[in-house]
């Protein structure tokens, strides 16, 4: 029987993730596996802690990838911050908002909403206001909502949350290694990302980063954590300290692609990586507003690496993603939602970032839409 | 500065998992990554599905890996079935139970065990005897434990279950690939394993299987799973169907693994995989037995891919793993919670389980002790 394998393709990662891949970072996921346990592995585990803590900009002692995928991220950071009846305010203005909502709403949360229209940033006067009326444990809040392609004000809002004892959770899966995080300046608390995006590792870890506020809410629970594999009080015992208890088997090849593309980053320096991402972002935008498309959202509330764009009256939206992943080897996003149908999704993430990559979609786009 | 990945040493991996990788499933984890909703993506997972369900001996529809490492598995097969209150009995005999024990209370089960002593296996009549009492919603046993090197009998409890309500639940995370499992025979109804035991793939996905008796709890219950991230409803829509929606980004590559993983198995030949195991286990029991070592397990009860060795009297055990370590290149695991100190736990899975390795130890061994 064939071996499907052998006739994988390579496919230019212009969705809103997985992103492409460094060549170094797919032999690093082909290394020989270590025991989770070998001091080898814990030094690439250190290693990985430290520079997570760089590009967070945070000196967290809990920062750590979560065995999962972005996602359990977001389930670690509510299942070990709530317990029930945990009044809990979430500002939603997209899936990724939403998505936080129902997994509190699972926890036992008493959990209130705030909405802001598809497309548009969260407005920070607004949840001034809205802190006026309750005393919040968790505001939580996604820096950079995918389904969108909005970059919400994380630093204002944390404005408003310092000094309270509110703890502060945001969503990085898709702004990590792709735009400025600034945990411990901006007030953050609890912050998790996945490494499938702006990190260009393929998808299977969640960074996740707890300051001490986080922690010390996590240490003072009532109860145990309602989830044996995502509780951070046991986890935290395999990931510091001289001695490193077992917990779980950690996935010990996914973390070495993790570690090679932090080392990428690092090498190239975050903030030319930032520039590139800019670069990359304002040569899309303006090619595909010379092919007479138009963008979502407003320029100064634009995403760098995920780029929402209206489909044009009578284009089959499919089709074009049909072709363009057939015969150009290009795979770029489908709306979610309320934007189904209405929207592209065009990520420019991580590796992905290259103006070569502009030119090439921008090229077979012009040819199938024209 | 120098980059780790570059002095790792490959080592014979001959503890409780991760067990040694074959360079086509190193190659596997390399192949270019894929979008998740990309058909031939799909077809990839179909053919794991299709796979899995072989091994299993299971015709099950839910049949697939979860995004986790082995212990995802255990989650999220108690998260989905478990609701507050429920009674169900867990069979301890050894670390895996305690945390099928943990877990389950954690959910707000009404957890029942019965406990064994470590070494010795679950006693089918004793838990005969206790379904006389209660009715319970799940019955659940480890089919391999892995802090012991005991088997279970599955099949015999399986048989005591037939006919009844009770959802049978089984940790096969050490057993899959390695000896025999006959899912719907024995009359298991959920199932979860690890992929980096004797499946021979690293660690990061956990293959899980529900019978339809699962499946119908799973859609009878009256509340949200508690767990967003492993909720089986809504990850099947990821999994089954012409149209495939979007839960979370699955780990690509570590499918790439599994798929190859799973397709060596099949080109061996199940059956002769598990001669392997069982031809390399009673070499190693000789030759341990021959160098004066006893094993901890009664022959008629012992695992053939893990296999625990009393430490002789006087002997400094760490010093004796870590020379084997550092100087032979090759790992083997400790003894957990009241064996840690008086047994060695020697791994003989999946591509591990070959006769040059067992010699190589054996030769190791011997010129260490004595």
């Amino acid at each position: 029987m064939d071996n499907l394998l052998d006739n994988i393709e390579e496919i230019l990662l212009m969705g809103p993730g997985p992103s492409c891949v460094h060549d170094t970072v797919y032999e690093a996921l082909s290394r020989k596996t270590l025991g989770h346990l070998d001091p080898y592995f814990i030094r690439i585990m250190d290693a990985i802690k430290h520079d997570l803590r760089t590009l967070l900009n945070t000196g967290n002692t809990l920062t750590i990838p979560m065995s999962g995928t972005g996602s359990s991220g977001m389930e670690a950071c509510f299942v070990n911050l709530i317990e029930k009846d945990d009044p809990v305010l979430i500002l939603i203005n997209g899936v990724f908002g939403m998505r936080m909502q129902d997994v509190a709403q699972r926890l036992g949360a008493r959990v209130d909403t705030l909405e802001f229209e598809w497309g548009t940033p969260v407005i920070a006067s607004e949840v001034q206001a809205k802190l006026v009326d309750t005393s919040y444990k968790i505001v939580a809040v996604v820096h950079a909502e995918t389904s969108t392609g909005v970059k919400n004000p994380v630093q204002e809002i944390g404005a408003l949350l310092k000094n309270s004892e509110t703890i502060y959770l945001v969503d990085a899966v898709t702004s990590l290694g792709g735009i400025e995080i600034a945990m411990d300046a901006w007030g953050v608390d609890a912050l998790y990302s996945g490494t499938q995006k702006c990190l260009s590792c393929p998808p299977g870890l969640a960074p996740l980063s707890f300051s001490e506020k986080a922690v010390s809410a996590l240490e003072s629970r009532k109860n145990k954590v309602p989830n044996w594999y995502l509780d951070l009080s046991m986890i935290i015992k395999y990931w510091k300290g001289a001695t490193r208890a077992y917990h779980h088997t950690a996935p010990i090849n996914m973390h070495y692609g993790l570690y090679q593309a932090l080392q990428l980053i690092m090498e190239e320096g975050p903030d030319n990586v930032y520039h590139r991402h800019r670069v990359c972002h304002e040569e899309l935008v303006q090619g595909l507003e010379s092919l007479g498309l138009s963008m979502l959202v407003a320029p100064g509330d634009r995403l760098p690496m995920l780029n929402s764009v209206r489909i044009p009256e009578g284009v089959d939206e499919a089709a074009v993603r049909g072709t363009l992943l057939n015969e150009y080897k290009i795979e770029i996003g489908a709306g979610l939602g309320p934007l189904a149908g209405k929207i592209w999704r065009i990520g420019l993430m991580g590796h992905t970032a290259r103006q070569e990559n502009v030119s090439r979609l921008l090229t077979a786009l012009k040819a199938i839409l024209f």
